[in-house]
């Protein structure tokens, strides 16, 4: 199963170079290192793996897309909701909101799913979005998606630019990653979640159903 | 306490990538990456830290070095031993012996007794030498040294790896990153143990005294 592309390899290491080497990370060199590290292969091993989950199975199949989120209506929602946590969390963290194509394979489903769902997962997982907070998600999704080459690399910029930068937060990192690890292998699969349905559950309702602490 | 060296951040960069590009990482490069990340703010950092420990702090002063090992003496105890542990684990990896010069201070003690120490620890903590059983021992360090640049770079070299080259290994590593941290913050400190008095004692003896498993 091991990439033997060496022009892939190049180019995935050059990609995680440009990020590790900025001081803050665009989103266009984001999105460079996820295409190039999501190559066919891997991101087939992970449809494979998600397909034990009949959930998982249906989405790759029906391909629900959260698409338009009126973050207005959301945010009028009771404070306990999953939509008003997530309305506050877009607000408060000036995230942009995403457009991402329909998806026509099962292949650029999963793709944008995990890119459109990311900051729903930031919300359920209660972890937010400072570096630790990204650390504890990224081994989460790593642990959810079996195969997630990008994960792994981000965490591996992420403990690089610990090494370098801030040895002082060292241990407050490596302790959420631990915890997203454990996390991600004990919770649900949370891929192909139709959490625009969602909105109006109860946060903690929906954290003791997907078994998130 | 951030490092603002901007010509130290692009040598420490440049040293990691070094590392991360080669198929195999050479003891030099390896070297080079170690010098780099050990600068003296940090190197004072971990001493600090460790000297809470009356052990460490006594090893600092009165710098015991393990030296010359007899490994044939060794090879000659009882199997249970961690003499013949050691001796078995450096046969068996065929693992050169390293030549290290005195230390003459608190920082190059502290330097030279890690490098020193480095297979005695694989031995006690149980983690071999795969990738994986590298990793392990890397956040186990990380944990016991509380500071240490070198340990989380070497640990980021070998994320981006499992990333672009080997991703099917990916649950292995990260559960064995887990067990090392977990393992790093229960242990007794094993900083400045003058491990060559302990050649005869019992492996298992040991691990208890030490809190591992």
């Amino acid at each position: 199963m091991t990439h033997t592309n060496h022009q892939w390899k190049r180019l995935a290491l050059e990609s995680f170079i440009e990020i590790a080497q900025a001081p803050y990370a665009t989103f266009e060199s984001i999105g460079k290192l996820y295409n190039t590290l999501n190559d066919v292969e891997s991101v087939k091993q992970m449809i494979d793996y998600l397909s034990r989950y009949d959930q998982a199975k249906q989405a790759f199949q029906k391909r629900p897309a959260v698409g338009e989120i009126d973050l207005q209506y959301l945010h009028r929602l009771p404070e306990q909701t999953l939509g008003y946590q997530y309305a506050d969390h877009i607000v408060r963290n000036a995230i942009a909101p995403v457009h991402l194509p329909v998806a026509e394979s099962e292949h650029s489903y999963l793709l944008t799913h995990i890119v459109e769902t990311h900051d729903i997962w930031h919300v359920v997982t209660g972890f937010d979005t400072s570096m630790a907070g990204e650390i504890a998600l990224q081994t989460f999704v790593a642990a959810q998606l079996h195969a997630s080459r990008f994960s792994l690399a981000m965490l591996a910029k992420n403990l690089l630019k610990t090494a370098i930068e801030e040895i002082e937060l060292a241990e407050q990192r490596l302790d959420a990653l631990t915890e997203g690890w454990i996390a991600g292998k004990q919770a649900a699969c949370l891929v192909g979640i139709e959490w625009n349905l969602l909105w109006e559950t109860p946060l903690n309702q929906l954290r003791i159903q997907l078994n998130l602490k």
